[in-house]
């Protein structure tokens, strides 16, 4: 498409992409009400440093027609190779960690057509798969209801897409992670328990359970998180977990607490608990994993709730002393491994921006055309009611009732007088200009205050893992109309 | 672990770990019936240049215990330093492309233990994902039926990880892939079409779909694939791309064919048919894309056979045109995004090597213990009939039947007379010794081979898509009497 728009002279003009997805990830049997932002300085890093260089080139060059002919001309790899960067674009985006939701656009981006042509596949790449697990993590984090969930999947996710998948959890939900070098890169401290082998290995040499245990406990004395499941958990593992608590407190060090690994986790989380505390250790924590989502986090929690007591433990004091080891469910976003991000032209530049259009059989995948401004509205209690589509350059400022129009159903629409909105928030911020950022990179702590932030504004509704309110994304009376006249001259 | 090996001593005491998976991917209705081998060339690689340099032990040297002393001891982090290499590790493996099954271990690695067991995360996440990929493409290629498979995903698989997925689809399935840096790494020419941006670029300066097929077969008059469905399929694209089809024709070029990317893919795919046969283009390629997967692209076919006679259609000759564009499903494996695979210490070497075990309550989840020889069983007709898992060294040149016994059911087992095997072969083949390659690569030719060979000697029920028959993987009697001993002895 490069080398066409090259040949035909239309190279660089100046073109604008949105991107968006289509749908929340939906789970199989449970829909995401909301998605968690993420992915953004990722591409931005990808962006600084992606240039033709002559290795690249020479690859293009080698590429032939199916004649035999070279496929790219030497005037448009010339033209490729001089000006194939991003330093002409302008690009706005929502930033990390921000609640979003469909047909919004999450990044803007302006410049040159062939190169926000070329942007395409990695701008997609990066935020697609970010803004899912981010998403995944804050459903799972809605689950645990405040206790610390650790990031574990780097051993089943995507190959080198562990570490992005590390990255976009850290900001959508979890705590901490057992990935070192995503950690390290995030400025965390990774963290984690150690593995079966570690048992095995001393029982291979005609030690025990309880010497592994003991081994681990001199080595990390203020740091010591037991596997319990190797052998039997509640007639070896916990016991013996004990008894090296009991060594360890004698010498002045506090346990930090076992992990569970498979089995009836909830039933086990209390049967464990409850040795643990006639043994005095009833500050230990109890870490769960084994296959953990945000249902099965719902469904142990529940059952704790109900059946705790029945073995005289207290169900509160033993969920706060949880924390969820979550791993390939989280890291491939299991049940939805794929979010459904476009990315599309909605203008060019030829005298003043004209809209571009892609009408569809399937209405919710005609797009909303036209260069843009987007909001999000706030009621007056404070909750997030909408995001608003507006034309770019609207003055949205009037005190008369302001209408949101669904994007599709002609016949839908809603009416928000003056005193039901309380604040009117632009979504999209600056973030390159001539292709340099205009900000620092914000910290990990800036994008999950961001989330938290926004998470809290939702209507409890639209947080529920199962079955949600559908939030409402509108168009300005403007923006339907727009739409509406493209879409009947496209199809003409 | 690495540092508590260290600090008893254990740290280069040779140990041995298997790499293998516990099920096949199970989509949700349909579970596979095998899965295709695919990753160790990149593991390879990641171990060629994998160090603890200077800027890595400095990262580890600034963690701290919960206590705030450092975290790791400067004796340590000197050995590793030093020794923290793969340069000892003999590894084995099943080649790239091979049919493979649960529980047979596809990979072996032998060296001291601290550095075997630091290799765990990253051989895991590089070996699962690839053979997860492979495997769905595999099925792509059963459902295809010979026809074409194009690797579309890039834009919406795992950041990074989808440069692997494309090597992983390319070796189990897929002809050619549009991800052009990956497909150059492989050795092939990427393959795409143009976008709906294109269409849409002219008609937003005034030009039509017409315009814009006229310019793309102008720039590519051999290679002209359109995509015909930004607008309407039916009444604008397709007749549209007749007339540029035309137009090439008198110029002396064949035209390549159309893409459909929306709507009834088989009903669209039979009216485009149709039309093309009506003008005469009778052999341009039909590309469908848009969420396939290989239950969808099963169902295509079938509608396919049953309908297009009634449009004057041939289903065969309409079936032989087809190319399929696999995207999102491909390179997430869409309905199980991660692979069980595991990695667990199976011996380590005291006076010979003493076997290790791991038990669990669920009977599946225990592991056979011990150094081990694995091979594949062909019967008379040459097709597979069992892997077979024996003690390592075990004499099976009996002329007596030949015991394969069930992993987990003792009263499960078959004997297999002599006349009923025709073949023994060997499964694991020497990679690395002493940290060095005994072997050149595999071409991308090889891995293909491969598997289609594999494949050819798969029973077909175990290649059916849907409700597979379980392939056989069984034990030797001196292999299932040690792991009973030992799971008596672990228990106690």
């Amino acid at each position: 498409m490069a080398q066409l728009y090259f040949q035909r002279g239309m190279h660089e003009q100046r073109a604008q992409f949105e991107h968006f997805f289509r749908d929340y990830p939906d789970y199989g049997s449970h829909q995401a009400g909301y998605a968690i932002n993420a992915g953004l300085e990722t591409l931005l890093e990808w962006i600084d440093g992606a240039r033709f260089g002559p290795d690249e080139i020479a690859a293009l060059r080698s590429q032939t027609h199916s004649a035999g002919r070279q496929l790219f001309g030497d005037d448009f790899l010339d033209w490729l190779e001089q000006h194939g960067s991003f330093d002409n674009i302008n690009l706005r985006a929502i930033p990390e960690g921000r609640v979003v939701h469909p047909n919004v656009p999450l990044t803007v981006v302006e410049g040159p057509l062939a190169m926000v042509q070329i942007l395409e596949t990695a701008l997609l790449n990066t935020l697609n798969y970010q803004t899912l697990i981010a998403t995944k993590a804050s459903r799972l984090a809605e689950a645990a209801r405040g206790r610390p969930i650790l990031e574990f999947g780097l051993r089943r996710s995507a190959s080198l897409g562990g570490n992005a998948a590390t990255r976009a959890a850290l900001i959508g939900g979890a705590a901490f992670s057992s990935n070192v070098g995503a950690s390290h890169a995030m400025g965390l401290a990774p963290k984690g328990t150690h593995a079966h082998s570690m048992i095995q290995a001393f029982t291979a040499l005609g030690q025990t359970e309880l010497d592994a245990f003991r081994a681990y406990a001199e080595t990390y004395p203020d740091d010591c998180l037991l596997l319990v499941d190797t052998y039997d958990t509640l007639a070896s593992g916990v016991p013996n977990a004990i008894i090296v608590f009991d060594e360890l407190r004698s010498a002045g060090h506090a346990p930090v607490g076992i992990r569970l690994d498979s089995g009836d986790l909830a039933y086990l989380a209390i049967q464990s608990a409850r040795l643990l505390n006639e043994a005095g250790h009833d500050d230990a924590q109890i870490v769960l994993s084994s296959g953990l989502d945000e249902l099965i986090t719902l469904q142990i929690f529940a059952q704790i709730n109900q059946e705790a007591a029945n073995y005289g433990v207290d169900p509160q004091r033993l969920i706060s002393r949880l924390v969820l080891g979550v791993g390939s469910k989280l890291s491939t976003s299991d049940g939805q491994p794929f979010l459904s991000g476009v990315y599309k032209l909605v203008a060019l530049q030829d005298d003043g921006w004209v809209p571009a259009i892609k009408v569809s059989d399937t209405p919710a995948k005609t797009m909303n055309p036209g260069e843009k401004d987007t909001y999000r509205i706030y009621d007056r209690r404070g909750r997030a009611t909408a995001d608003l589509l507006a034309v770019a350059g609207e003055d949205l400022s009037s005190d008369a009732p302001m209408r949101l129009q669904h994007p599709i159903d002609a016949h839908q629409h809603r009416d928000l007088a003056p005193d039901d909105r309380s604040r009117l928030e632009p979504l999209l911020e600056p973030v390159l200009v001539n292709g340099q950022r205009v900000s620092d990179p914000p910290s990990l702590e800036d994008m999950r205050t961001r989330r938290t932030d926004d998470v809290a504004c939702l209507d409890p509704g639209v947080r529920r893992l199962v079955n949600p309110h559908t939030y409402h994304v509108s168009l300005t009376p403007d923006l339907w109309g727009l739409k509406n006249r493209m879409m009947a001259e496209a199809r003409q």
